[in-house]
């Protein structure tokens, strides 16, 4: 649809810190995976402890494999991005000419010709550290990792997933009769993944109410389904 | 380390196909969390009843969070795209020439100065449909996203993540005993965990044993931690 007041927004296209990104990831899982699993065992046992074992060994694997998969995810990017670094380094001093024209390859999609294109071509050829970048940067569409950055957001991510995880789990800790959990559980978690998904919205800069509806459709399909196999099955 | 060999690879920088990818994002969490999460519940339970159905309500829950929380994800990010894109082109048509300097400031930064920087601005901002796409693609680093891509991708990894549980679930299938079920689960899931992370490995263009040893120790950390933590709170 079309931005209608693009003259309030001017000053800077909206970005979400890269911090709130990853509570984002966190807590979306958070709240909807161990909420379903408890949904779903709670259908099947009278009493909560099992359900509060599961979803606690739940969180913790699922913050485990998020967070330090993750982590060892960025780790990886890290190590490809340094051999492809080392590549374009060696083919920019051994093959000169054909990375130069992959240079004016891609200045010619954007639309240079002629004399301009050779003249562009030249600058950005002419300093090695700034042809590598650029290589890098839009042959390859590859950033420089941040390490310490890939240790932070999988901490971030991990503890957002625990965080959000203790919401749907609480009222199994509290009440014994896990039917009566299970409402409450609902009810807590459903209030908890709308405003979460709104305030996702917000600071995504999307339709926030759009974003809260999406959420909470999203986490109560996902315990809507597992409620359902597990009385299947059981 | 540096690229001893790379006249090996002067034909193209490998790039994993984006179902290959699919299929690792959700086969990696497929593998780790409810292999975790049966560890966790059988060193707590005798029978593998229970663990089993806590096993499926998680793949439920699991897959449903990661495919259709994947594709709202994506459809968010399409309104995103086509809400900067309205944007973008209102500021082209209305304030051109704060526009065209982002782009001379862009082909500055690249090292293009004088009448080079000046041709190459003209040269982008004389089509508006280029001027545009440059905007999108240089200024806010956003690509046009496909929505068929999109549905494809979330069910590539809903499925990928339910037939990854299903090796860490089978053997709690087959045998009751909920302790017998726990050794053959590890042996199986550690195998299947080291294969795939090899094939990942291999797949991504990195060091495929490397890969192994890191999905490995992650899938066998979040099922240590689950065990721990569910004996501990049992």
């Amino acid at each position: 649809m079309p931005n209608t007041k693009p003259y309030e927004h001017t000053e800077k296209h909206f970005r979400a810190s890269e911090t709130v990104r990853d509570i984002v990831i966190g807590m979306s899982d958070g709240l909807t995976v161990p909420f379903a699993l408890a949904a779903g065992l709670s259908g099947t046992l009278d009493t909560t402890a099992t359900v509060v074992i599961a979803g606690i060994a739940e969180m913790a694997a699922g913050s485990i494999a998020m967070g330090l998969g993750g982590y060892l995810a960025a780790r990886t990017d890290a190590e490809h991005y340094e051999s492809e670094l080392n590549r374009e380094q060696w083919e920019i001093q051994h093959l000169p000419d054909r990375e130069r024209q992959e240079v004016e390859d891609y200045l010619n999609g954007l639309g240079l010709e002629g004399t301009t294109l050779q003249q562009a071509t030249d600058a950005i050829c002419s300093d090695d550290k700034r042809w590598l970048d650029f290589m890098m940067k839009h042959e390859l569409g590859l950033e420089r990792p941040d390490p310490k950055r890939a240790r932070n957001s999988s901490l971030t991510i991990g503890i957002s997933y625990i965080v959000g995880g203790l919401i749907p789990l609480s009222p199994y800790m509290l009440i014994h009769q896990s039917r009566s959990a299970l409402w409450v559980s609902i009810i807590v978690t459903l209030i908890a993944l709308f405003v979460f998904g709104y305030a996702k919205g917000k600071f995504m800069g999307t339709n926030a109410w759009k974003s809260a509806a999406a959420t909470t459709l999203t986490g109560g399909l996902a315990a809507g389904a597992a409620f359902l196999i597990a009385r299947l099955i059981s």
